[in-house]
């Protein structure tokens, strides 16, 4: 809410040149939703023929916005299709009020840009429990399609932050049978303060041409390796909602197309990186590598407990090569572990096999590698081929003072 | 180890005079396994016919005591028995080695007190990963056997400390049948400063006879329902052991006694609450108390998702009646909740119903509530009869110095 906390020390250098998608054009807006003196409303249009598919939180107390994507998105018209996403207020825990909140933003956007309301998707993020003042929203409508503009990606990146330190942006261009696909994507995360709730909000463009089901099905299987395998304090949203949107405009069509599996991929990979990097308080960013466990299922039920671990997290805040933590974190997590045939390393160094800590190990290496803003903690079971990563940052005195000492 | 730590602010005010069981005699001695110029190896002798149940921790990284008590607590040998315990090394991730030094521990015990090996119980707890200095142990076990006493229970509750702020004790005396049956235990718990591992270590005496099958089964019963309901970090040890110790002494059967059962229950409680009231950094003592789910199971769930959440714990710690992040804690929790029939109060505050703030709630109310010292939240799901009550402690400045700021 406007607190000037300071960009993360695990921030990007900048905002990263995006690639323009053709048939999406974005405008941002002050609205006066919560804040003040920034923008905090941002519209996408995007041209008829857009193939939409969205991941959302699998919260039971979802947001009014969450629940009424997830009705439209299985959705294949060909008209247009438009994003209304604000900031400030998360019109989550609203009672019957919200479902009313947001059918009157989508229906004057469906309004506004002449297209159905059931392909206007809305997402709301900011404090909760507070009637969304739509009226807000729906008043500067008619000047955000004035302004909108191919270029304008930033702008609506900035639009959805709420006590996020940066802007986060990635992109790609690639090449499928001599013809260019570009995607281009932002999301905003985890910076937080009371009373707001860290929400996720991902959104992604491609002028690729896709099937509605290939489309969704390749963006559920992605979202488990990359938005579902990061965190930064084992909470979950009420609201987090990722939408990627296909215009068509290339020609090209990428169903089934690995390049662009892999560079959609990379995109949520890194998008997903950044919102850990803009975790409350963290100035360590820590990767989780599980190998050897008895099926992938289990190495991402160790990778997560070692990453939820607060005591794992401060001990990273600490510069503590504290590896006994990580075998405590394996062993309460529930799946399959034998403690003699664990190993642990930091980064490249062996820590810890056989049941006890590694004959080659000193204390003195492990505290010189925790002393990394980039750490890499590699666990490996002995017990079969599964394996998953996490990522998550340390929990230090800055999540706390972001948390506990702002008050509402 | 030996960090002056301040006494928790929810500390009782002393230690509670504890009723002298028949059959048991403790003695406590300075062993220097790690800390120096304190008590830190504590043996309690148990007089033939006593009567063995234990639960530990469910950890796949259990360490070799833990290993060992499982093994040996359902012989129902008449002779006598032991529990020997030390802080400053919890010789757990130790290899073979760990096996080895339990070993060299518990028989040397049996061969002083002159009983079965398979009689004598141990536990460790304190610094990870380093081989346990048995012989330390060892050779202060004859001055241990001079010095036992029936009235050092307070004596054996302080060695068994590591870096908790006050001993830990509750008792009870019951009437059953004209005839006096006395209870006694101690604790130790949660307190913790790298690398050592909170540890929660529970030894609780009777001179009420029991059957060993029936003590097992009611002891398990309790259990679940004190010590499996508190949570401090959400992080479990690789050592939590419980024990408890039925001597016969008094002569009355209390299988199936349902006034024995009671006073048990409230001894555990009142341990598992001072456990709580220790947890790194706490200021405030919650309670959750979850009613309406659709089963008691979904209720735990419920309760403990809002008793873990980093996000509740810190609003709790700012005093901040943020109910918001208890509707997202339910909603995360996996269990079976309806956003729009959930029901939160603070004390006998309501706060939130029908999906949405309640309209008599002003935020007020909430903030002075939030001053307590002692909280009740309070969840109501409306969905069915299932209830189940945590307890835990708030998330503070305090808990990221403990375990983050003081390096191993």
């Amino acid at each position: 809410m406007g607190k000037d906390l300071p960009v993360s020390p695990l921030a990007p250098a900048s905002f990263p040149d995006l690639p323009t998608i053709e048939g999406v054009e974005f405008a941002a807006v002050q609205a006066g939703v919560r804040y003040a003196g920034r923008t905090d409303v941002m519209l996408a249009r995007l041209a008829p023929g857009t193939t939409m598919a969205g991941t959302f939180t699998r919260s039971a107390t979802r947001s009014a916005a969450v629940l009424d994507c997830q009705e439209k998105i299985g959705h294949s018209d060909t008209g247009g299709a438009a994003i209304i996403v604000n900031s400030g207020n998360a019109n989550a825990f609203t009672g019957k009020n919200g479902a009313d909140s947001t059918h009157a933003v989508t229906s004057a956007v469906a309004q506004e840009l002449e297209i159905e309301e059931n392909r206007v998707f809305s997402s709301s993020t900011g404090v909760i429990g507070e009637a969304l003042p739509h009226e807000r929203i729906t008043a500067k409508l008619s000047e955000l399609k004035q302004n909108l503009s191919a270029d304008a990606i930033k702008e609506a990146a900035q639009a959805i932050m709420t006590t996020d330190t940066f802007p986060k942006g990635a992109g790609a261009e690639i090449e499928i049978d001599g013809q260019t696909v570009k995607i281009a994507g932002f999301a905003k995360g985890s910076g937080m303060v009371a009373p707001d709730m860290a929400t996720m909000l991902v959104y992604i463009f491609t002028d690729a041409q896709a099937d509605q089901k290939k489309l969704q099905k390749l963006l559920s299987k992605l979202t488990d390796v990359t938005f579902n395998c990061i965190t930064v304090d084992s909470d979950t949203s009420t609201s987090d909602t990722l939408l990627l949107a296909a215009t068509g405009a290339s020609g090209v069509n990428v169903d089934g197309n690995a390049a662009f599996e892999s560079a959609l991929h990379q995109i949520m990979l890194d998008l997903a990186h950044q919102v850990v990097r803009d975790g409350e308080g963290a100035t360590k960013f820590v990767e989780i590598n599980v190998t050897g466990a008895a099926s992938n299922t289990d190495a991402r039920t160790h990778a997560m407990a070692i990453a939820n671990s607060p005591l794992v997290k401060t001990a990273v805040a600490g510069e503590d090569p504290n590896w006994g933590r990580i075998v405590m974190a394996i062993g309460k997590s529930g799946a399959a572990a034998d403690r003699d045939l664990l190993t642990i390393r930091f980064g490249d160094i062996l820590v810890a096999e056989n049941g006890w800590v590694a004959p080659t190990y000193n204390e003195q290496d492990g505290a010189t590698y925790m002393k990394n803003q980039n750490l890499v903690i590699g666990v490996d079971l002995g017990l079969g081929d599964g394996q998953s990563t996490a990522w998550t940052c340390d929990l230090t005195h800055g999540y706390i003072s972001i948390n506990a000492d702002y008050r509402s």
